[in-house]
């Protein structure tokens, strides 16, 4: 049976930490809030964050519903569906610390967002921008090159090539998009400090030539990065 | 084998929703960071987080090792020990739901958190202070209901008392510390709408005197808050 993901229509965001892992293990899935028709679109995803699925009701999405099973939570969502199809570390202590770096990325992540949002979430960033300058200059200089050089660290202790286990995982997939985020939202303070971690830049390009990912990365279901989502393009917010 | 628990001493903060699963399952463990000797004290914390465990590196604590695995995020720690030692639902939908809410709650954990630093982490509190009250306006009266209220939807969806399943897991727990938390840095805030949430406050109340955590609640292993951790009390950042 196929998976149905719930996430806004319309930008990448942490859904796109999902879709990925689907799109690399080749698991069939409905994009259930993209679709029209009948139990789909974005009423449906109302519908389930309203009334649950057999008792878990999500706080917000992304969301994974699996048989009886609803999963939330970007990273955990991930983990989920890596687990069931050889996109994670084989055995259990990598399983365990590849599901640590997920999160670990899902905190990066929400940092890069709190930039624009530093105030809060439910006003605009032009109601905070005072506020998301100062943050951003916070978050380029010590927040990028931290997370960065710790991801750096794991590649070079890992012969393999991967953040963890012996094979390509879902952590893998989150840390390409967030370097794709990074790239999209902070390019020349990516390009400036990007050779201090050449594992990572490789770890990327890496996964976009991957073959498994190919015919999604070309395809419309992948969504650009826009100014709706969580890496936002504000020139002022970059710097080198 | 005991558990060996890394955290910063002297503030309960993010360790404590590991710690409180550790004690609730009266699971032998050392909290290595606070003892003292050989292998042991702060010194050991920052060994392994340069130097890793099996390859696995945590970029910050809380962090366990168990014999050759080491996982990091409270989080996913949490979920760890609660599922070895049933404080976990055990249904495996139950599981998975159990791991989104203790996502959420981290959520949750870093938001209050954000209210003393919206700027950033490597800035002191008095360098924020104007930021930190307008973020502090947004946290009381538009995500503590939000959270608040999707924990109070859970248990009243669940007959059995709990957010998840059948039984007391670590994602009770964690919701338990996280309104001692509340009360102790918005105390003004949680009493004026604690009476919208009465299923989350009768969950705390029963988790505070639960037999399981009677004896640790009462120790001194259990750390005060303070201004050093995640919920502080800073009187201006609080109102009715």
């Amino acid at each position: 049976m196929a998976y149905d993901l719930y996430y806004w229509p319309g930008l990448p965001g942490r859904g796109e930490y999902v879709r990925l892992v689907l799109e690399a293990a080749g698991a069939p899935y409905r994009d259930v809030a993209r679709l029209e028709g009948q139990g789909c679109g974005i009423e449906a995803m109302f519908a389930l964050m309203r009334d649950g699925h057999h008792g878990a009701v999500p706080l917000a999405p992304p969301f994974l519903v699996d048989g009886a099973t609803l999963v939330s939570q970007a990273a955990i969502v991930a983990a989920y569906i890596g687990e069931r199809h050889a996109l994670a570390p084989e055995d259990e202590a990598g399983r365990q610390f590849a599901r640590s770096i997920a999160a670990t990325t899902a905190d990066f992540v929400a940092e890069a967002h709190d930039t624009h949002h530093p105030v809060g979430t439910t006003l605009y960033y032009e109601d905070q921008k005072p506020e998301a300058l100062r943050r951003a200059v916070e978050f380029r200089e010590q927040r990028m090159p931290k997370f960065l050089g710790w991801y750096e660290n794991l590649l070079r202790l890992n012969s393999a090539g991967w953040l963890a286990g012996g094979r390509m995982s879902y952590a893998d997939l989150g840390l390409f998009q967030t370097i794709e985020g990074l790239r999209y939202a902070f390019p020349r303070r990516l390009q400036a400090i990007a050779g201090d971690t050449p594992a990572v830049m490789d770890l990327a390009a890496r996964i976009a030539a991957h073959p498994a990912l190919a015919d999604y990365l070309g395809s419309d279901r992948r969504l650009a990065f826009n100014e709706d989502g969580i890496f936002r393009r504000y020139l002022e917010l970059d710097a080198d």
